[in-house]
């Protein structure tokens, strides 16, 4: 069975002027659009040269309780920090290649020598929970960009210097660097 | 600032050998490697002409208990039932355009008239819990792709023939038609 060819273009053409008209505030649910233009939602690298984050739908700034979902560009030769959190992540990659490294030990003292899989355009994969990871542009001639799904938002991340760092030495960050600007610490009602 | 453009080409040349080498088992969650390539995953239209469903990640078929991400195409005039489920639902508009018709009024006695929303390329927007809702392909020069994320996976629905239809009176449909050939009623652990 041949299905039609679908493609999406992300245009990612984001001014000053766009981001102004999207919100006068960005931390307010309630001036939102229910629809909304992905293209005309803010962008930032948070200190991380060669990242684009995006969140597309997310706990603090649209409300939502128990997913989250990103757009993140990586420029040739960038990646995250090696770290785990306690939530399911899923990844699709729309565009570009790269490597994950994913240490599966996360009963052991530190998270050891990673496994690497080799991650491609239309791929999709999933995270185990609390299992140490890191995903590397490591094609030198394309950008990497993916969706990512997470569950119960805000994330909270621990980083780790290396594989061999202790999971109990992993640094805490919460709320995490895209979280920061918007996050306040009100008492929320859990599940 | 103005970042590269993106395109993802979610090239879906599904073809019965293409599904036999992905899994001998469509509904082993063992045999089913970390990285999948998105065109090799089943399609069906579960007996709605015009709809392509893939399940990218999913509970019954992947093992995630929090959350489930699907590809769903529909093609010119075809559509959603009305219908509601008590999680949350983010959609990412890929290809085409659509109107999404939504009823806040989970607390009356019926969803009522519901509001029209005009979908388009690279928009997101999400389902509040429990609101009944519809997405139609309006229109009908070109099929509407959609990502969909779901919490709390596997899906519960319940179906409405028409929005006069009292909330009571909905078909609960559980499982859904996709979980429905790997659904096996064996106890799980709750949150």
């Amino acid at each position: 069975m041949v299905l039609e060819c679908s493609c999406v273009k992300l245009m990612l053409f984001i001014s000053f002027s766009a981001i102004a008209l999207a919100s006068s505030s960005p931390c307010s649910i309630t001036e939102l659009p229910l629809v909304r233009n992905i293209s005309e939602i803010p962008q930032d690298n948070y200190g991380r040269p060669g990242l684009s984050h995006i969140t597309v739908a997310g706990s603090i700034l649209h409300g939502l309780k128990e997913v989250e979902v990103w757009l993140q560009t990586f420029s040739p030769g960038t990646r995250t920090p090696i770290h785990r959190h306690s939530c399911e992540e899923v990844f699709i990659v729309l565009k570009g290649s790269g490597t994950l490294y994913l240490a599966s030990n996360s009963h052991g003292k530190c998270p050891g020598q990673p496994q690497e899989h080799f991650v491609f355009p239309n791929s999709t994969f999933h995270i185990p929970l609390n299992d140490a990871h890191q995903l590397w542009n490591t094609n030198e001639h394309e950008d990497l960009q993916v969706l990512v799904i997470i569950s119960r938002p805000p994330v909270k991340v621990f980083i780790y210097d290396d594989w061999s760092m202790p999971h109990i030495a992993a640094r805490l960050k919460f709320p995490y660097y895209w979280d920061e600007h918007c996050y306040q610490d009100t008492p929320k009602d859990e599940l």
